[in-house]
């Protein structure tokens, strides 16, 4: 198998630079790369490394150790068309994906202490930002001191672009972009973030009100909570993905706000934010010990805003064990500084 | 033309969604996305605006805008091959790679005033933090004080992951990614740092002596800060890209440390860190007014480090005009405090 994504590469030999070629033998592995990174490739795999210091001699070298072969698998929905007509007219290509995503699923206990790591981090420049909420600050104030008080609480840095998204509009958006704007009382305020260590995501996310949430603001956070307790619960090895999300989705739908649910239950997490399993409706996997996923429901109406509660959980075999540990049990923040 | 690279997509119509897909039509542009991004979609850009709710709905649509065509252009070294045979099998694609790559080289006042906001937020957290470098602070600890300072000063973030590259080893590297090592007396420390403002890049190395300067440290340091002064006069517009690298590389060659110059001697910035045109040996572009380059010469070997001074320049009729203002003329830091 011919292996080109980057994020493949660094889960199957360890290699994390940003060029390479691997060639998955049935003897051994070789690993192509340009001479900026022979040391690193040394320290890094114990692949087989070939160094080629121009493009055209590197795909020499990954094509000779393939040319063997009467198939070689690749990666059709990763490669750019222009690299898969260069490989193909080399080697007898043909469409192999997901394998590696699907090896890379269960996590062993270095990926999840990593992991773990990034969660704590997150949770710590969460319980440090929160009470800030209420003080006259913006959403790029708040997401600017997260991420800074995530690496002093020792992430390397962000997992994803963290989400700020306040108000009766931005929190109404599940994938709201920071803005400038100032968070006021009565705002709801959606934060999701997670910290990077050593290559490895983490994802969260916490809901608020600024002030005393209205009846409807407090019963919408009730259900948005509700599901996503019942969708933690439902969580165990051989569970479909797709039940995770039905189990949200039937509380939300049977409070009768089915329309304000906009987006499926979860994914896996690891090397990548969004990887295998997803836990949607179309989802035919089966959930396995050691995956890494998010359970987080929201419901969205613009007026109100939005909530969404996001746990990261690891699946054991008899449930989820949650690597975040964020306070979740009410949207209330303590009292805001009288101004 | 069937535009997909979302990069190219924001250029050309102004939509920041993370899901588009741009036909380029003789009268019109027609913009397909999904219903998440219809109301921003209405709120960024001018294009005809098509909304399909699931991804073979949004394929559909972007076939009956381009069907009447006999041949339609396509980003093959953008596109994945999964992709690539999707709409092949529905359009008579042919690649046209570089079109709109080379259209956004040249950049507008608005785009030059965001560009000028991101390298002013870099200039002011450089200033901040460089009088920290020799008090015992770690790589990882000055990158998350840049990255947070540019934030205070305007920045939305970083443009790339700062480099922060000291001592024997890790400045010799130009790409190093930063660790938790230690600065400490005797060390180079190269600095490459750049602000996002709107989606725009900036770009800007500085490189420092912790404590006096050696004299082989202080002959390093003046030869890239020739080079790099030599570089910037030779751009302006209606010159090979090419030259300007020429021009870093003969004074370096010169004076007999050639194989210390290890990359090129820089590249367009834009909506993209690296971008067209390329300032290399194998270059064929001529700069333009508007071009906005950057102009980087390095000088790395392990035991001694490494030094690299990086400027970002507007391409002007008659010469280059600088955009990063920090100080460069001398490798030595302020007197670090005493310890």
């Amino acid at each position: 198998m011919a292996v080109t994504d980057l994020v493949n590469i660094r889960w199957l030999t360890g290699f994390t630079g940003s060029n390479a070629l691997v060639a998955v033998l049935p003897d051994e592995v070789v690993l192509v790369t340009d001479g900026r990174y022979a040391d690193r490739a040394a320290a890094e795999t114990t692949a087989r490394i070939e160094v080629g210091f121009t493009q055209p001699e590197q795909l020499k070298l990954f094509v000779s150790a393939l040319a063997r072969f009467d198939q070689v698998g690749a990666e059709a929905a990763k490669l750019t068309h222009t690299r898969w007509q260069a490989l193909g007219a080399e080697l007898p290509l043909t469409p192999a994906d997901g394998l590696i995503e699907d090896l890379r699923r269960v996590k062993d206990a270095d990926e999840i202490a990593r992991i773990t790591a990034g969660a704590a981090a997150a949770d710590a420049a969460l319980a440090d930002v929160a009470p800030l909420l209420g003080s006259g600050v913006t959403e790029h104030d708040v997401r600017t001191e997260l991420e800074y008080r995530m690496r002093l609480h020792g992430a390397d840095g962000p997992s994803y672009d963290t989400i700020v998204a306040s108000g009766p509009e931005h929190a109404a958006r599940p994938h709201h972009e920071v803005t400038r704007r100032r968070i006021v009382e009565g705002d709801t305020v959606v934060i999701d973030v997670g910290g990077l260590v050593d290559g490895y995501h983490s994802d969260m996310t916490r809901s608020y009100v600024i002030g005393d949430p209205t009846a409807r603001q407090q019963e919408i956070y009730d259900l948005v909570l509700a599901a996503q307790v019942a969708g933690m619960a439902a969580v165990a090895a051989g569970v479909p993905a797709r039940d995770v999300d039905a189990t949200c989705r039937t509380i939300v739908t049977d409070a009768g706000y089915a329309d304000w649910y906009l987006h499926s239950a979860g994914h896996g997490v690891g090397l990548q934010i969004h990887e295998d399993p997803f836990e949607a409706p179309t989802s035919t996997a089966i959930l396995r010990v050691g995956d890494v996923v998010t359970v987080e429901p929201g419901l969205y109406r613009v007026g109100l805003g939005g909530f969404r509660v996001e746990d990261l959980v690891e699946v054991t075999a008899s449930g989820a064990r949650a690597l975040t540990t964020s306070p979740k049990d009410t949207p209330c923040l303590p009292s805001p500084p009288t101004t």
